[in-house]
């Protein structure tokens, strides 16, 4: 569009215009820092090449927590902490599935889902049922079920918009899929990746196991395929599946915690935060790593900007939101027994993509008056901010009465890379990025400055 | 975010909550189609592999729109036809632009500016001035300009939020430099790229000659730098421009049009349209074939669904609006002299990432009965319907007082590949396309059922 610069020409508006009153000047002040700000983006880059897969339990995730703590070391920060707790942990060495068809094996693309058990080391080989879902399967008679390994096949909706929603049409299987197979006699599951994309990336994801546990597994879109076709035309189809993973009753891990006291009203904390732990299958670009940086991005625009934060700004860098969501336990079991007054929360945990609104968990009136600042954000992105739902690592503080906040964002991409290899950081636009962190300490600096 | 499924399915409203009402229900009737047709997705890969660099004039700007002719021919449109008309043209066979230093010779990457003229097959060699802008080179003494190369190599402000305005606050050095470095005395002139990125793409664009032409061309950012280092660093720089391009006075090209003829009004048209022509060196994904493709889906999906247009649906594939808009100008012509009523035109020229709006150019009374559809497309991602400009390829028919529609999404990543060769298939998201498509035939849906 070769004539658009003279259009725009006509109607440009400097920055200074938007910046009419004091909040729009500060705001604008936040975004001209942020948009030529790579810190957040240089600290994505460095926790995807150097710490992917750092699930809880993992080297990987202590050495992502630490990197965050030195990098809030060097923005002085008045308080940067370890907050130790324990937890059970689970380890996947290897995962390998493939069809085996006569003499033939084929292989698939696969991650085991957590916390799947291990098979026996030589594998455990089975016949294969398919079923397109829940109810499929608990309408079959249980001996067709018996020893055998389910695989459930129902692919996502693609009619939804929200990619989130298309997430839940078929998240199902995954969730309840495996412990429903195993009180019923299987000896396995496989379920087709949960994603937007026909590829060869397996998205893995938590499982909710009751008593019984058996071995399961995320294979590829295109392999569930492959998988399905085969079952139609062929006979005696056994599928192998080998898993290698470890359950470990308790191990000790941390969130990262960095404060800026406030000047007002110290014991007031605003938090902010997102997960350091991914999936062992993904570097967590989007999930979430770059929930991480953005929430580290507020302070250190509000130290550069030298911004006066009357209540103390807590970014807390949460461990485990992917598998039994310990860290967020953790954080409110301390906020109860140190007395901690959280005065919000705000999590970034729906992607890295162009910013599109806040969700807002908390009374009528606090929902009102912070839906009230949306003006003040359009410019940047955000064109909705309603009640809704706040976020996984946050939740537990609700019972507390704390007001949430769950920063969104465009969501048409991010099914394709969640919990899979392809969630790496060349997925992630640094104007993007850097519009999120700003909506966000944005945000932050208005709730801080009005109150509640 | 593992929970975020429970959370969403307690949430859940399914897509027939959606349409409670006829116009909704249409609605989610197009969506439903659209979001699994994969028509224009796979015309868009076509469009970008087999015609890049479709400039008026080539061969494959001529080859792309007889594939988008049959392609309405399969769909076996009312009419379809090509629109003849003359226009002047221009080609770029080649461009090289290096530093010489000392015996050194440092190649650039580069294209040239549309319509350079071309150097002398040995190229044209001199040193260079580098300045930050029009005024800056306005500022100096004329003999410091004569007989050499300006290199304007102000940046972009990056801090501009929509990408559409740090275009504009960078382009008046390419749109109107070479005029003005050319009344100078200068022999050339190098441009840096306007984009959002630093990197090796050049993109190139138009530039407005007035009398006196010399030859011009765009580097990418990293060898502004590079360059711009150099001439601080080092003395006797020289650079070296060969470019080998054709000016022709008059070559025979089309639009293309095809017809859904309307039941009640069939003499009143409302059209839709992109372009098909992109510069020399670029794929021409977002710019515009994407622009063609939703266009000819909307035709596509009234045909599927069998929706009942009361006007006649026109889409106009339009010819060459990169380089001199002799397109857009033999439409309003043709309009003219045949006396067409055009009864709205909408155009499709801003990338295809998510939708975010549609500016309206017409009467206040206009934009706001357009404007009142919003609600009924926000879930598909429309968040403003206001007034503002149209569109290049409609605007000449401005003067006819037809109301013109302008489809807007994220801008965010558009000026990393603008005018360049990273305007690659690769870089279109298959969802963000169809919601886009969708969004546009729902907006005609409402425009030609209620009328304006």
């Amino acid at each position: 569009m070769r004539l658009t610069y003279l259009i725009f020409s006509l109607v440009l508006i400097t920055n200074l215009s938007y910046a009419q009153n004091p909040d729009e000047k500060i705001i604008r002040e936040i975004f001209d820092n942020v948009l030529v700000s790579k810190d957040a983006y240089n600290n994505l880059e460095h926790l995807c090449e150097n710490t992917p897969g750092r699930l809880m339990g993992s080297k990987e995730s202590v050495i992502a927590i630490n990197f965050m703590r030195k990098y809030f070391e060097n923005l002085r920060v008045d308080t940067v902490f370890l907050q130790e707790f324990k937890t059970p942990a689970w380890k996947c060495y290897n995962t390998e599935v493939s069809i085996i068809t006569g003499k033939n094996e084929i292989k698939l693309r696969a991650d085991a889902l957590g916390p799947s058990p291990s098979t026996p080391p030589e594998g455990l080989s089975a016949p294969v049922i398919e079923v397109q879902g829940l109810d499929e399967l608990k309408a079959l008679d249980q001996n067709e079920i018996k020893g055998k390994i389910v695989f459930f096949n129902r692919p996502v909706d693609l009619k939804l918009v929200n990619t989130f929603r298309v997430y839940s049409s078929a998240i199902d299987q995954r969730y309840y899929g495996p412990a429903i197979a195993a009180e019923l006699g299987a000896s396995g599951v496989l379920v087709r990746s949960v994603g937007t994309k026909i590829d060869t990336f397996p998205h893995t994801g938590s499982t909710g196991f009751k008593e019984k546990k058996i071995p399961c597994a995320a294979i590829s879109t295109i392999d569930a395929d492959i998988l399905s076709e085969m079952l139609k035309s062929e006979e005696n189809i056994n599928v192998k599946l080998v898993i290698d993973a470890e359950d470990f009753e308790e191990i000790t891990t941390y969130n990262l915690i960095a404060d800026i006291r406030g000047s007002e009203f110290p014991d007031e904390y605003i938090v902010v935060g997102g997960h350091i732990d991914s999936w062992f299958n993904s570097p967590g670009a989007h999930d979430d790593g770059i929930g991480c940086v953005q929430s580290a991005d507020v302070i250190r625009i509000f130290k550069e900007l030298g911004l006066k934060n009357k209540r103390t700004i807590r970014v807390i860098i949460f461990m485990d939101e992917e598998l039994y969501q310990s860290g967020a336990k953790a954080y409110a079991n301390y906020t109860e027994t140190h007395d901690v007054k959280n005065y919000l929360a705000m999590e970034a945990d729906a992607g890295g993509f162009t910013p599109e609104g806040f969700m807002v968990d908390a009374s009528d009136s606090i929902v009102s008056l912070i839906s009230s600042y949306k003006p003040l954000l359009e410019h940047y992105g955000i064109h909705y901010i309603k009640k809704g739902g706040g976020g996984v690592d946050i939740g537990p503080l609700k019972k507390f009465n704390v007001p949430l906040v769950g920063y969104r964002t465009d969501s048409q991409r991010y099914m394709d890379l969640h919990h899979s290899a392809n969630d790496s950081f060349d997925k992630v636009h640094i104007r993007e990025l850097q519009l999120g962190a700003g909506c966000m300490t944005s945000l932050i600096y208005l709730i801080d400055k009005y109150g509640l």
